[in-house]
């Protein structure tokens, strides 16, 4: 592996695409960003996105694709003449579920009609029309997160650490002696840990109200003011009711941050890890779950096991974990 | 390695050491077992078991040492003298928690007042008094009954796959991508996953009452149910008040097959095993609990992820599947 030679990290979100020009030390040297969402997506009606007709998906697979070309262009034209020679890779990270192996996004939740899309295949093609032809590793986001952790993050030298992103869902990311901790390209999908088994099948959307993202993500916290009648449009909004007093927008802080204290409890009996790195969204708003959830954990974990007490630390990467895990991949395959 | 060679397997248990001479295709030869509570312990006072002298654990960690040498003697002695050349070692599976590394146990529930002892170091040491000098491979007994179920039993050839053990406790070997999933010889202690987190430390034994093994092993069934202020000594006796119509026993079985399907679902999202196989003494009731956990399980998997549908399987192996992976250790390590 050449010493002063470069990746290009794509983080694939549902939104955008966010792309790095990174160099051997994992240091970001060039950052740009794309929408994935077409302009002519902009005004259409909800309903119509919620289910999108076959051209609708045509067309946003072809925007999609473009926009991780255009953005791995961009990083590459960073480089001068010289110096793109020593571009090693492109690695893209993608929300799950996905088939590693065959480059595929499967159904992702993230983009709605979307069934199974070779990504990596089409990606390629749209890049080599762009005179740009290097190898494409491919990796689920929350994976990718955590390997920026390891490589330059708060998991930096770590060999077992877990990264859990609080954000519109939950994704964790697990490193296990060194490894992606995944079995045939999926698995590590720890926010759906069952939170309360209690009535298991009994609620109206079934598991994904019993599991921690269910209850302590963005999302999930939505979802459960509904459930209680109470109709909030986004996580802010119950937050900012929370901060006035709001009785009932404590309590849902209360069963996000205990639901959260269960997964960090579980995953650290599970998988025995040197650090927590905790990063996503919800991070902004941190002060209402997270130092309780911690807290929570620390006392439960005591218990029986206080040399298991582990630091649970806010990531040091943030959002940029991602692109930059992502330009780490072609260095691990190489 | 040797196609007809042989090792022994050596499963420590809370009341007994149960031991097998295996050859190389993971068939047991010969079986043997000793008890691991001395005579002089018999008739004690249980309040002075639980709190034992100094003197009352060095009299019981003499006791099983000799055990295990003693049981992987007879082992050893059922070849003639030819064949006892080709004996390869012994593998050695213990509950934790432990330091596999360094062959300790470390303050095991199963047996009061241990606190850090050389288990591996002073077995050795007793074989040698006995004229039998093989190496000695360590490893938690969840870990070596999922070694024993993917060698001989029903995870045969598959290379990821859960074993979930009902008993006394919830033990669970996960084995991903063919190798154990633990990070420094720790790790995999899935019973704990909290099953409920709300309430987390609330209750009486703060976080063991929320855990899958706080619900639905045989004594979290027990205190489940002295925490409802009724009085079982035994599991066993909860299922006969169960099977004769009561309520109060019903509704516990009704919690312990939630949290199991918690449980499944669970690990089977963050790790995508091929198999769980399920084995342990609660299998003796298993009607109670077991076909409505796999079915709520079942359903719940189905609702976003038809192809998560998994075949839980009931252990082939059973109790055997302890023995059969600790024989297995030998062969791993060379």
């Amino acid at each position: 592996m050449p010493p002063n030679s470069y990746t290009i990290g794509i983080d694939l979100g549902g939104t955008k695409v966010a792309a790095a020009l990174v160099d051997a030390t994992g240091r970001i040297l060039f950052e740009t960003s794309r929408p994935t969402v077409p302009p002519e997506f902009k005004d259409a009606d909800p309903r119509k996105l919620a289910k999108p007709s076959p051209s609708d998906v045509k067309l946003h697979i072809a925007y999609v694709i473009n926009a991780l070309a255009d953005a791995a262009l961009d990083c590459a034209s960073a480089l001068d003449k010289k110096e793109a020679k020593k571009l090693l890779g492109i690695g893209l990270a993608s929300a799950g579920p996905m088939n590693i192996g065959k480059g595929e996004i499967i159904d992702p939740s993230n983009f709605n009609g979307w069934k199974k899309v070779a990504i990596v295949k089409l990606m390629a093609k749209a890049c080599l029309k762009r005179g740009l032809k290097v190898p494409i590793s491919f990796q689920n986001d929350a994976i990718a997160a955590s390997l920026g952790e390891g490589w330059t993050g708060i998991a930096k030298g770590k060999q077992t650490y877990v990264v859990v992103t609080v954000g519109t869902g939950i994704g964790t990311g697990v490193i296990l002696n060194g490894k992606p901790a995944q079995s045939n390209g999926m698995g590590s999908e720890w926010g759906h840990v069952i939170s309360n088994s209690f009535g298991f099948l009994t609620s109206a959307d079934k598991p994904y109200d019993r599991e921690v993202e269910g209850i302590a993500s963005g999302t999930g916290l939505v979802r459960q003011a509904k459930l209680r009648g109470l109709e909030f449009g986004h996580a802010h909004e119950i937050a900012e009711a929370a901060r006035s007093g709001d009785k009932n927008a404590l309590a849902l802080f209360a069963g996000a941050s205990e639901a959260l204290a269960g997964l960090f409890y579980t995953l650290s009996l599970g998988f025995n890890p040197e650090v927590f790195a905790v990063s996503g969204g919800m991070i902004a708003i941190q002060d209402l779950f997270l130092p309780q959830a911690i807290a929570l954990y620390n006392e439960a974990i005591c218990v029986k096991y206080p040399s298991f007490k582990k630091q649970i630390k806010i990531s040091k990467l943030g959002t940029k974990a991602g692109v930059i895990g992502a330009a780490r991949l072609p260095r691990l395959e190489a």
